[in-house]
């Protein structure tokens, strides 16, 4: 507490006191704390699920922690005060002052936020993370979310997920005709191009969907999320890579009143808290993907496939015409489409010869398991063009 | 401030003041404000130097945000204080409280130390952080650094970095042979083996050594550091992958009596804020590497290579004869090896179908240039082992 707030707080500043209350002995005078702050974040997913969940309470930890409990956020599962797919309004309207979600959900509020999530063939997380705080994503972001009354944060990241779990097998883009499907993003569009049929669910439907046979497939984040929700007992076939997100990132939404009454020091926290808990969700899922592949392929037996190669080249395809139609239609998010653009093609080439010719000589040289467009071939020396 | 700390600041606590003091107008207490922490961190970088010296000033400010300047830190370069290579002991002796550096500097103090910034054919600065936070790195780390006085946290990382600087060209494992390389951690061990002469150098000393021939080699960071040192301007040849640094994580060590001293909120600001300056060196690095690669080969026409796989298959056996002997003289040691060596394993069948499949995929679709072991291919679908 600074000076001037304690002499507020107690009432003596500059003032004589009588000398009645002086004689009596001195009370300890009841000092205000400073003000403590009861948040509530609401989320788009099942209370308490793993990954996606635990990186929202863990969120709420770390603000609670640095700020010494001056900040508490309560989280509440989809449902809880309002449904999953209802988060946004209601950050967006003030009935609470948080959420955590993905901005892909938000299609439907501006075509635009579907770019700050992922998109398909884009970016991985690590990618992902220095478009947005090294690339001019972050700022890009702020200003879609403005006009919403929304500060949004990145604050979790699933890393390249899964293509998906399927009850038939894709061999061609034939396959895709007529598969009802749980895809979202401009994945989605990609699948109606191909004349599948794409069917919105939050994720605690995505089972009993399933099972039902109301959708014959789903993609949901990868082997961790995907065995808690126990999809390898009612979907045959389990398809990488994730095409169609290469590495979400979740976000944080901060009702942009409730961030302006916030003393500096805290809006400090909230932003770097945010910054935490999105390094923490793509460790979580990295660390805990592979136990989890491991049980889904050793224990449960999942029949773990890749999509054909022309099968992915056909999307590329329809994803491509679909984005390019949407980003023709507005200005802003033609610029978004091409900050990530011109983003993704500089940084292929510095991670062609980093992270992905490490990975590939790591695998070469431990001998691993090769398979489809997995596997490095070991070449004459060429130099590459960058 | 707490109820608590008030009374005894003030000296109010359940006395009775004197009524000849209360006669008097009553002068306004003063308040003791919380007390503020000036903190020195000493760094093993160049004064200003981009991203690593950058960083530890961006770890420096995050505290200094979170903290609302209750926790001060003022950064100093190498040679300020101390050379680059005495941070470990200046921090571990108390004569600061904070330093930034990597511990594959302080295998003299303990063999152990090499792990926790990286090994040669181990993890990237994604799976790095996976056993860290998520594999029990963290705590193996703590556990190593306790009897020297010292806390560590991760507070960056450079990405897969690049083979380094050469003024030969590098053929076949005897060119190796004569060779004066700088290069640190095993990596070292395993030039050695190559019948190579290893030079200990900082980082400042680097182009001067090779200009005067005193090294005919050096690795340092990536493009964007090697850019701002300006040794392309002294060596012809730029070689990739770094198969010796692979994600080399950067470190902030605490005097363990002086975060004792802290309360506990600023050292919850110390451990998070670390966190931040982790996530956020890897995203700075991966987006200007992306510029300063481009700069280096379109500009300055340097002359990029990929080591030839034979030579990295020889040297991957002399790291694991080096490793695994190194390891086995302590039981403690072992133990970290056996840790990393076994998360490598299964996050790299994960990374088999996420990352890598991903990244090689859409190199594939993009038609991206093709070099070497960088170059995926598209055989017959075969089940993977995980």
């Amino acid at each position: 507490m600074k000076r001037r707030d304690f002499i507020k707080a107690t009432g003596l500043g500059g003032l004589a006191v009588s000398s009645a209350a002086l004689a009596a002995p001195v009370v300890a005078p009841v000092v205000q704390p400073h003000k403590t702050y009861k948040w509530k974040m609401v989320t788009s997913w099942p209370k308490n699920f793993p990954g996606l969940g635990a990186g929202a309470e863990f969120l709420a930890k770390i603000i609670n922690d640095l700020s010494d409990g001056q900040l508490q956020i309560k989280v509440y599962g989809a449902g809880e005060i309002v449904p999953a797919m209802e988060v946004f309004d209601a950050v967006s309207q003030g009935k609470v002052e948080m959420g955590h979600s993905a901005s892909y959900y938000w299609r439907n509020k501006g075509a635009v936020n579907q770019f700050f999530t992922t998109i398909p063939f884009g970016l991985t997380a690590q990618e992902m993370n220095a478009w947005l705080y090294y690339g001019g994503g972050m700022d890009l972001w702020r200003e879609a979310y403005e006009h919403h009354g929304l500060i949004p944060t990145a604050a979790g990241n699933t890393g390249v997920q899964m293509a998906g779990w399927f009850n038939r097998e894709i061999n061609d883009i034939q396959d895709l005709s007529g598969l009802k499907m749980r895809i979202p993003g401009f994945g989605a569009n990609a699948l109606t191009a191909a004349k599948g049929t794409v069917v919105t669910l939050a994720g605690g439907e995505l089972f009993s969907a399933l099972q039902s046979g109301a959708i014959d497939a789903t993609e949901w984040v990868g082997p961790y999320n995907d065995l808690a929700f126990g999809l390898y007992k009612i979907a045959k076939y389990y398809y990488y890579p994730a095409w169609h997100e290469p590495g979400s990132t979740m976000e944080c939404m901060i009702n942009k009143k409730a961030y302006e009454s916030l003393p500096k020091q805290l809006q400090n926290i909230v932003t770097y808290a945010s910054r935490v808990a999105n390094q923490d969700m793509l460790a979580e899922f990295t660390a805990k993907n592979g136990q989890a592949l491991h049980t889904l392929v050793n224990e449960h037996r999942v029949d773990l496939r890749p999509l054909p190669f022309a099968v992915l080249k056909q999307m590329r395809q329809y994803v491509d015409e679909a984005i390019r139609n949407e980003a023709a239609k507005d200005p802003f998010t033609q610029k978004v489409y091409d900050s990530i653009e011109q983003f993704r093609q500089q940084v292929s080439a510095w991670h062609d010869v980093s992270e992905r010719a490490y990975m590939n000589m790591r695998a070469l040289i431990n001998d691993s398991k090769k398979f489809d467009y997995c596997t490095p071939v070991v070449e004459e020396a060429r130099p590459p063009t960058v």
